[in-house]
């Protein structure tokens, strides 16, 4: 059978602030620079989930789509959408929400939920110009 | 001389939180629903600014797309980019940061220093399915 | 209060075949080309619905965009998405489903049903190259 | 009949030089910056043509859209894609191509030439940050 | 010499129907869901075909894109534009036209043409959330 | 420490011509056609380079953007931005300016600059149709 690659984009709308509080401000200030703005800052976050595996003959289908929908939602977007990403999600405590290290959490989050298929990519864009991917490399 | 409408796309983000200090927490949350979260939340906003005025023969410019792009910047980003619009500016100050609210104070900021062509329409994107276009009209 | 116009992007997936059934086939196929093939063909519209009105001071909103959404997916897109516009929507039967109908029929059923502002404008994409608006103009 | 605004998307590629031959070299520097560039630059352009009409009962159809794209493409797209607006295009002779002389221009060789309907508006992207729109205004 | 990845960008409008006639209504129904829909429903489908191979020297071109852009048209394009995949299109017959299926089939059909350079990807968006990647892989 | 691809997109305004010296002007127009036009046409060209690499446990970044966006703008973006290609980069003389050869350049340009991380990819889009990447393969 064909192994295919199945991409869902899904979006959320969230805050975040880029702040180590293991450094002094004035290293924060030069890491994070305007990102480590006290009040934080926000995106609208696309998020594009890719599933590799074959094609099932009763389908024409890698994975229903709809149940590959539900799955981010209920996993990701209910967790993360018109929320904080520093004080809101259980899931994200304790990191710094960078769009790398979101990317790794998604995976971590999603991969295990993945059971039609195996998680390929998460591709998280933060703006139309700044794009993270992350394939489960270590 | 023909009149044309020019316009300049521009963009930030910022976070901000729904929320109205003259109402219980109760009608806020009816009104605001997950726009009214807490720690607030944020987007990618995508401003549009229209001049519209007569073309100028020695230049066959309405206006020189690199003083409008200097004036929107100047007025607008610096002041809105990886803010808090609720607490972070000085012109926000005071009102509930709404799409809406936000297109009728950058109309007021920007149209007195359109000086070459007037300022004719303001769109200012929240998300890429809500958009707010705003006039000047009362 | 300042006037403004609030757009709602939503998107539906449909099939149609262009014929008028009162003219000939050859005529048919003059008119309509490749639009007639006889089985239908199929478009992912783009359906930008703009309302008018005031801000109110309460909310900050011409109209709350949640209450706008959920009208246009209760009248519009849960009785077009997925289905053919020929033979399986009420309130097209009878008439030629070209950009141009379609927008006319939605703006019927939209606009007595928008109580907060009032509809100005419905824009209605065929294809990222084909765009049509109706302003209820007669 | 129901009045309607058809708009068409066509793009096509050119390079230009932003340069008044009746201004002295400081004076073009200064006025057109980079756009002065010696062997000049160029675009992708996106020009959005608009027809207002009256929807025909026979089709359903303000224009047809076939031959809406056949005059654009006759009038505009084979004399300026993958041309030298300052050099190659015989109605552009003489002018400042900047996107308002363009838009104007296209205006005027369009105008006559839609008998369907009547030419509304002419929107040229010289960038997806910059977009000039004419109406026929004075 | 430097081997490189070239996509062409093409699309087409069709209409479609998901169901397996070796099933039962009540399973397709369950599977497919209001894809099903017996009047069928449609898509403005976006394929991008990616090409692999060495630039030539004498030209800088892994392949002339006019060439391949030809070869995509004559192949597909002509073949499923304005049709109903399930019943006009002699090579999608027999199989259900999920975005799957379409892309092993169009890779088959465009694998033999492709002369300069090889096929390295078919990445087919159904809308613009879902998209299906095929790069030959059993 | 989890492997990334962190990608950022930039823009430039650009006219080239493709001619190769070496040939007749009869084969020349036949290898190129339109795009042989004497005065050269122009582009929006979209570039996106794409850096892997390790997450820093410090910052949660695999390359700080900011810095990633100065060095394309230093070395890439100031160089060819309004500018004509065959004449005004010296790094790009006596190559034909295909996308697939400024692809190969901008590659050889940025590789030695990029220090934390590792170019992995550069992507040239021409057109929204035409792109061109190339991963440093021989």
């Amino acid at each position: 059978m064909p192994k295919m690659y199945l991409t869902r984009r899904e979006s959320f709308s969230a805050s975040h602030r880029l702040w180590n509080p293991s450094l002094t401000e004035a290293r924060n200030i030069e890491l994070f620079d305007k990102c480590a703005s006290p009040n934080g800052h926000g995106h609208n976050y696309i998020l594009e989930v890719t599933v590799a595996g074959q094609v099932r003959g009763e389908t024409g289908y890698v994975i229903d789509l709809k149940k590959l929908k539900a799955i981010i939602r209920a996993e990701i977007i209910q967790h993360v959408d018109h929320k904080h990403l520093n004080f809101d999600v259980e899931y994200l405590k304790g990191i710094i929400p960078t769009a790398e290290n979101l990317a790794r959490v998604f995976w971590q989050v999603l991969e295990p939920k993945i059971t039609e298929g195996k998680l390929f990519s998460i591709r998280l864009h933060e703006t139309e110009n700044n794009v993270i991917e992350y394939r489960g490399e270590e």
